[in-house]
């Protein structure tokens, strides 16, 4: 197929705000092939029996055992999904990576940590950025688990400010090697790991640069103690102190002062395998809840079937439904943009860089949905249980502590809906993504007289596409309003960045939703997917409600007024329903088909 | 001054909702006097000195620390608070009990706990209902600390449904006492106390009974091992197991069949004090937090000068500040109302007893939203921490797991929204407030046609005040409609009245702190109040948000047509503000503030 084909296809990043994606364009759980099914059911099986059999195991600190389950899994050939084969990876694509990273995070936040930056930021600079030799000689290990990964940036003073770290690099009179010193802080898989992915700067560099450094306590390195922890009690993260570490110069990673970019997309495909990972923690979350409440009787009946317990359970089905599919879409644009990439000519290496950075804001956009997602069912989790929530005895109080970690790493989620925003803006600029026409048209269309024609909403989801058009346009005049107000200074309006990027994360999250459900109700038919239409109509009514409140609060915030009266007109206009669905009712819908099979089931 | 006078100057329970209350007749943190802010004074001090110090002693599960702390709290006469004179108590007011049990809390959830199921629960159960041979036999030592509390009614089987308990007491064939068998589940303090108030039930009765039970391992009573908990790791819960434990008759509380009325009536106070057990928590995060944003340094800049963080503070502080102003001004009803009665020539007893329950749906109004207020305040302090958040070397995780207990126990929340709105409807139909009235003119008036003049706003909170007259009657409107739809069948369509629950909640916080601002600026000037007044419009402003959000889910969900068509009309006509503030612009004045002195600084 022509290069040209392939690139109309598929949306670039952030291009879905403007553009309408056919439901057939998008990718679903229910899409997965043969291979990924099987791949599916033996990372679903390696997590029963070696992860979840021993939960417990995990609360206690047993940080031994997290390095044997990792070594396990090396062994089965989880570490090497993502590598390419000539490194001895399985050289799988994107949407298969992503599979293993959701469902063997289900069972603890300490394996899926160590899972995590393993296989992502403490391999993935290399596979990205290495040179051949770099390559050959560190990823195999990485890949079969004979050696593990840690990716050291942050830094006591330098967290979300990752460049300003005070780490140094300084070359040797021979030029033969660097000599590193400072001290990282946080480092995940500190305590067991054999290799760690450094970054420091050289003289007064303004940009950091990426090494590879060999674990070798006779090298200058040296760990804190094992940090105490809110949750993932048994992921290793400790601080590291390099003194003279003596790095040979062969071990940079890419260039000089490229090392902030390392970071920087070595968090991007983070940022969305995290998302993946708080996926299946929300299933099981979701299941273990439903199967209290089918059990536990209070007044006389199961608490299932109370509307309190109700409302939980379909909010808790609708988030993960949400979350898949939205995952799942941006990874296979991510998968297919990197094959039109290598059709074009580019190398794998440089393909898989370009396809993930294209997709940076989605990568943002799942990474923040998804973490407050989990936090949130989590918390419904707890809630349900009542009284024994709150016991470590039952494995709500860990899921939710766990999950309390994912707002924070990779970026924490201020940070990430920042630059959701300000990438957009950025893209808009350069002219990847027109922003301008559309705002503009927007902006005419505000002063025009509305339609009063009533639109005919009688196919499935008429209405709701019609809604999730409309939804765009309040970004776009939100934002655009805001470009045009504040130029260059937007940034230090961050609450109006953060209201902004409330209203694309929701745009993005309720569009994949309903794009699956159509493709699948079109596949199936309607009678089929009663349930999904459900949670997809539900999904997006919080959304637009999320929508009227963000939107309304940038603008009064920020216009005064005959502009504020305009804007607020248009957000109403933008965000009406012609048939507001019955919530209630859709969501007791939702609730007694999950009720009845005893378990989260809407995973393809 | 004859008690018609007082009673017609304090509102009846509820009435909140149908009547315009004046500032200068609630009661404010503002308003304590000389002996309560000597009081207060002195609770913070034992606080820092004895618990604050010692903080992370109470994460090491050091029970034994607590009960030393509590001993000497008793040889200090904090737990005497609230106990008459004539019991060896000081005999202090509601108000002066609330200020105790509200700084006392803020240092661990651990201490708040054993001291609120001591003083609370643990010794209430006999003030109210005790004969005067139990007074005078049990409380003295309560009140000294030479003895503990505990409050058994929760079982393995019977938790929200609390009078469904199995526990059995079996009266003897002489008579002389009864024969206790059952199993208690979750009991606070129980590790170290020497007296249970335990519920059992006699024969097949309907309801429950209370007795007062020594703790006597001799005596068929013995313990589970300590619960393994996610928070509040130094409070003593236990399982509590009563084998054919002798009690005397004399022990019986109250009468045969009304425990369940007993233990709710305890419940009650338990629950407006709880609200107060959280707001301690929430200023010290607040300042801890201000304190660490203010420190810390990112991007050259400290954290606290970034808008996402100024958010997260100004809202920290306006949960504080509207908690403060609803519980206080509840407080000082329910005093007023004990003194009226007494007045009237009730007991104290019998008094406290009708005052607390005349104010059961404020009580169930405060545990909701103080206990979710505290949750997402430690929440928020988490992350602003970042990473350091997580660590359990800072106190803003142990925070957050303690506060998540508030949210379950002294009856979930869920069960207490539904109380809250059910207590109003049958209160409603006594005829003890008439929301028939009010409704049926609410009704009305959504037929007619709307006023199109423009109102006068021009005096401080003229709008404000407006816009919460108008809250209630979008509760009237909803509730009213909900009623007349469902009737007795109303408690069946939970997530309508859990909806309504939160419009309700929302009217009784933001009203609250609006009177208690505009009394405070009515005697200092504006300008003095520059801030609360800030603080005040951007609670309502989020007010009025989760009105029409929850208006509009109710509505959409029991109502069709034309009905609904007209009822969401009056949800935009009854939340419309005429002049929006500037949301962003009130958090930075809040927060700026709150950064400046460096810590909260609103409570009075
Ligand atoms: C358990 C754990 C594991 C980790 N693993 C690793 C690892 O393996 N490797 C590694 O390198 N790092 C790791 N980290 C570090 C992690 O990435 C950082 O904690 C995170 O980036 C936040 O940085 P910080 O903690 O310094 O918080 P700060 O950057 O100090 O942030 C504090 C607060 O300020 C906000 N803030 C900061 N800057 C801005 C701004 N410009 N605008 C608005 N708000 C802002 C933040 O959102 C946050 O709310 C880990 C951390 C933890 C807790
Ligand atoms: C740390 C701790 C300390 C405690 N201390 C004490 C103590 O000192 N003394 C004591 O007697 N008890 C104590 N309790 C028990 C506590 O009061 C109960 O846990 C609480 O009332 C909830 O009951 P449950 O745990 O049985 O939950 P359940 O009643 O089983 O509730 C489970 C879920 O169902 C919901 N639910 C239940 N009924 C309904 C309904 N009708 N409609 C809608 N939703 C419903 C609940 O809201 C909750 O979400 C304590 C509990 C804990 C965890």
């Amino acid at each position: 197929m022509s290069t040209e084909t392939l690139k109309k296809d598929i949306l670039r990043g952030g291009q879905f705000l403007v553009k309408e994606t056919q439901c057939e364009d998008v990718f679903t759980l229910e899409d997965l092939n043969e291979e990924q099914r099987m791949m599916r059911e033996s990372t679903k099986e390696f997590v029963e029996r070696e992860i979840w059999a021993h939960w417990e195991r995990f609360e206690k600190k047993d940080y031994a055992f997290t390095e044997e389950c990792m070594r396990k899994a090396g062994e089965l050939g989880f570490l090497s999904i993502a590598v390419p084969e000539a490194y001895g990876g399985m050289g799988m694509g994107f949407v298969s990576t992503m599979l293993v990273c959701d469902y063997i995070s289900g069972a603890t936040g300490s394996f899926s940590t160590a899972f995590g930056a393993h296989t992502g930021i403490g391999t993935l600079p290399i596979t990205l950025y290495g040179t051949e030799e770099q390559k050959q000689k560190y990823v195999p290990k990485l890949a079969t688990g004979e050696w593990f990964g840690a990716y050291c940036l942050t830094e006591p003073g330098a967290g979300s400010d990752a460049n300003s770290g005070k780490t140094k690099a300084v070359l040797s009179a021979d030029k033969k090697y660097y000599s590193i010193t400072g001290q990282k802080m946080w480092i995940s898989n500190a305590g067991f790991c054999n290799l760690f992915i450094v970054f420091a700067r050289i003289e007064d560099d303004k940009n950091i640069t990426g090494f590879i450094v060999e674990n070798d306590p006779k090298n200058g390195i040296s760990l804190g103690e094992e940090e105490k922890k809110l949750g993932i009690h048994s992921s290793s993260t400790r601080q590291v102190f390099f003194n003279e570490t003596k790095v040979p110069v062969e071990n940079m990673l890419s260039e000089r002062g490229n090392g902030f970019k390392i970071a920087m997309n070595a968090l991007n495909v983070g940022r969305i395998k995290l998302a993946a990972a708080c996926l299946e923690a929300q299933r099981r979350v979701t299941t273990e809840a439903v199967k209290y409440a089918n059990e536990r009787i209070q007044f006389k009946t199961p608490i299932v079937n109370f509307g309190a317990i109700k409302a939980k359970i379909a909010q808790m089905s609708i988030n993960v439904y949400a979350g898949e599919s939205a995952c799942y879409r941006a990874a296979k644009n991510i998968e297919d943009r990197i094959a039109i990439r290598v059709a074009e000519g580019n190398s794998h290496q440089e393909a898989e860089l370009k396809g993930v950075e294209e997709y940076a804001i989605e990568c943002s956009i799942l990474k923040v949905a998804v973490s407050e997602d989990v936090q949130n069912t989590t918390d419904e989790g707890i809630q349900i249980f009542g009284g024994m929530g709150f016991s470590a005895d039952t494995p709500m109080e860990k899921a939710w502590r766990d999950a309390r970690i994912a707002r924070i790493y990779e970026g924490t989620n201020e940070i990430n809906r920042m630059l959701a925003v300000g990438m957009l803006v950025k893209k808009a600029m350069k002219g990847h993504v027109d922003l301008l026409g559309p705002a503009t048209a927007v902006g005419e269309e505000l002063m025009g007289i509305p339609s009063f024609e009533t639109p005919d909403f009688s196919e499935l989801f008429a209405e709701e596409k019609d809604l999730i058009a409309r939804l765009k346009k309040v970004f776009l005049m939100v934002a655009g309003s805001a470009v045009q107000k504040f130029g260059p200074d937007l940034e230090s309006h961050q609450q109006v960045l953060l209201a902004a990027a409330d209203i694309l994360i929701e745009i993005y999250m309720a569009e994949s939703t309903l794009l699956r459900t159509e493709k699948n109700a079109k596949r199936e038919g309607e009678a089929a997917q009663e349930i999904q239409i459900a949670m997809t109509r539900l999904y997006l009514y919080e959304a637009v409600d999320l929508v009227i409140k963000k939107g309304k609060e940038a603008i009064v915030s920020f216009a005064e007024g005959d502009e504020q009266r305009m804007m607020l007109m248009g957000l109403k206009r933008y965000t009406k329903y012609t048939n507001p669905p019955n919530v209630v009712a859709l969501r007791n819908k939702i609730a007694d088909k999950v009720a009845a099979d005893n378990r989260y089931t809407f995973d393809g």
